[in-house]
């Protein structure tokens, strides 16, 4: 059993937190940003430090090899994201190419034996918090093999003309890709012959690891879900002239609508399926004006596709009746299945987690993740670290550096294990 | 009886929906805009064919006068606005200024005797539409007269640097009113030493006229009322990773409490009670996340002010206890009490009604008026016209032009009424 370091995983992150400091504990780094810059700058002299190789394609992705003892073998790769959400944490992301980088740096420093080219990768754009959507660069290297429906929603043309949603950054996304100083050759992008096994090493972002005790995770599947919009519509009229019996307001119809999904999606009895309604929007939203149009969001994810067809049932039901005189349509968002993993890999996990000594568990993840789409292309797996209080896309995210070596060297000797697996 | 003219109104309705025509049969005319100027002009052309002598004071408030046979006896009013919300109708607001020139028009065509002058008044920026907030003028005129907790919201200087809310409208309200050619002298404010009574007619804007076959309605009073804000605060978390038992979901306690508000002021078995939550805030309103605090408003209109703390205590309570997990605060943002029209105004409407041959009825207001103001100034009634569907601020507001002619012949009776009442 191969140990990574504590006192080296502890200077990554505190090293990295500075790229991107936003002044309250956490960071914003954008995608190809100045700040994505520099985290991307450290990667490279470190990697180098150990004689990696660095390689870049078309799409910023960034790739650290360090080469094995059989040169024809394909490399199996730590693959995760330098890019942050506004006002994010230092873990969402950069802790996979860390504990991808404290993986090699360790097999270096050991002089641990191993057949395959091990890589860590950074794939750009993974937050699409600047230049939406999220999943974009991993969406479009991976566009042919997905399904068409996801497919769709991420076309090289498309998601080169996307636009900036923040204030001060002009450029779009194809723009701030022709400037960037880590652009390489479209030749260097991942793909199934060179590259044999993939782990993607992240936070929970939840707080079950932390209730059970557990350091780590070995992830089984990403849930499937849908998003729907639920669409209120009565009239407006003025708050202190009209009576209450003759009114259609559709705030007090989304409400009663609301506290219905939530008591019958409840009585499924299903306490590991989770449904969200984080979006409303009410029209015209004026304090003396009773609300004319309300629509909210739905968000929905279990494993089983027969649960979430149960709760799209629930959501369809909404439209058959009316909600305080008001009329109720729904609109499918999106929706993708559930994506398990690879089974060679997620034993090799479940080993070396056993063997590390720590407490683990199996677990599910909630969100979404570039790993999802290259699951596509390769074998992939992940493995998720403990996050206090469940809490990310925010400042106060936290992982003890104890924690994220355990990741470290989980991922390590998991991909030793697929060393030996793969020939 | 003396009757007003269906035709003479009909023109004049058609004449001023020109001004500001928003295109799909409303307008939008905002205080002092160039629409606004437009059917100033339109007032000082007819209101100067008849004779009418026209003032104007240093907040663009106009006055056209025909004189009376008593030279010292003072003016009696019909006061209303020129300007429009957004995409409103062609009947809130110009509908009184219309019925005072109808009036006019009539006493000076069938040459009627009547002691005191006579009087029609624009008073500038009832809407706010542009530079909030509503009844800003009548506030600054009226302001040393007002309760304190009404009076601090319209100071002067506070009201001159008074902010667009709409784009393309660069100009503070000082310094809108300081460029319109309809400014004149503060001299020619509207005082109790000039003025005795006032009538406001304006459109009803509610179902109440319509839903009991009357053209007309003698308004006793305006409702008081209170504006509250509901606070709701839990902690952010992913939609996809945080277990639904663990969570505390602003949003849905926010739908719990509206339920909660609606079931219990319902209990209090009181119709004629009305309350509205017109705005919702979600934050960060974001559909993969859950949302940590949500804040909707609360309006509430009753005449008695025991029954309007009924309800406040309901609205209190919901501080009291926690909902899903979140807690409740609470904000008082206004409140005023029920303004009763003068009883002596009042009873001349009614007979002027009643002499009319029109179906009326008493009715009580709603919405806010400029009238509201003006009664701590000077003795003040209103007169409500029948709308369709009880429509308002919309392009689709209407009043047939018989009703708006009902309802100026009721303003000229009961005008004549107080002519020969006041000495």
């Amino acid at each position: 059993m191969y140990k990574c370091s504590v006192e080296r995983m502890a200077d990554k992150i505190n090293t990295f937190s500075k790229y991107g400091d936003a002044g309250h504990g956490g960071i914003t780094r954008y995608a190809l940003s100045e700040e994505d810059n520099m985290a991307r700058a450290e990667f490279v002299k470190r990697m180098e430090a150990i004689g990696a190789t660095i390689e870049m394609d078309d799409l910023a992705n960034m790739y650290a090899t360090i080469p094995g003892s059989n040169p024809d073998a394909k490399r199996i790769v730590v693959q995760s994201h330098s890019d942050s959400v506004k006002n994010g944490g230092n873990y969402d992301g950069i802790l996979g190419v860390m504990t991808g980088m404290e993986a090699l740096e360790t097999v270096v420093e050991q002089n641990i034996p191993h057949e395959h080219p091990f890589t860590v990768m950074i794939c750009t754009n993974e937050e699409g918090s600047l230049n939406p959507p999220a999943m974009m660069v991993s969406g479009i290297v991976c566009n042919d093999l997905l399904p068409k429906d996801l497919a769709k929603n991420f076309q090289y043309d498309d998601m080169m003309a996307s636009k900036p949603m923040v204030d001060g950054f002009p450029a779009n996304f194809g723009e701030m890709l022709k400037n960037s100083p880590y652009r390489g050759d479209k030749a260097n992008r991942i793909n199934a012959d060179k590259y044999c096994a993939m782990f993607e090493t992240h936070i929970e972002q939840g707080p079950i690891l932390e209730a059970n005790n557990n350091e780590v995770g070995a992830v089984q599947f990403v849930m499937g879900m849908f998003n729907y919009s639920l669409i209120f519509k009565g009239f407006a009229a003025h708050a202190g002239t009209f009576p209450m019996d003759k009114r259609h307001d559709a705030l007090y119809a989304a409400s009663q609508a609301l506290i219905y999904l939530h008591d019958e999606i409840d009585k499924l009895g299903r306490p590991e399926l989770v449904y969200t309604t984080g979006e409303i929007y009410c029209h015209p939203c004026v304090h003396t004006v009773i609300p004319d149009e309300v629509e909210f969001s739905l968000d929905v994810r279990h494993e089983d596709p027969e649960l979430r067809a149960k709760v799209l049932d629930i959501v369809k039901s909404v439209t058959e009746r009316k909600w305080a005189g008001c009329t109720a349509e729904i609109r499918e968002n999106w929706k993708r299945d559930t994506v398990y993993w690879n089974e060679d890999l997620k034993g090799f996990v479940e080993e070396a987690c056993e063997e590390s000594g720590a407490n683990w568990q199996k677990i599910q993840a909630g969100a979404g993740h570039d790993a999802q789409f290259f699951s596509y292309m390769i074998p992939t797996t992940m493995v998720f670290v403990r996050t206090k209080d469940g809490i990310s896309h925010s400042e106060d995210e936290f992982a003890t550096p104890e924690d994220c070596t355990v990741g470290a060297t989980v991922t390590l000797n998991a991909m030793l294990k697929a060393d030996k697996f793969y020939k």
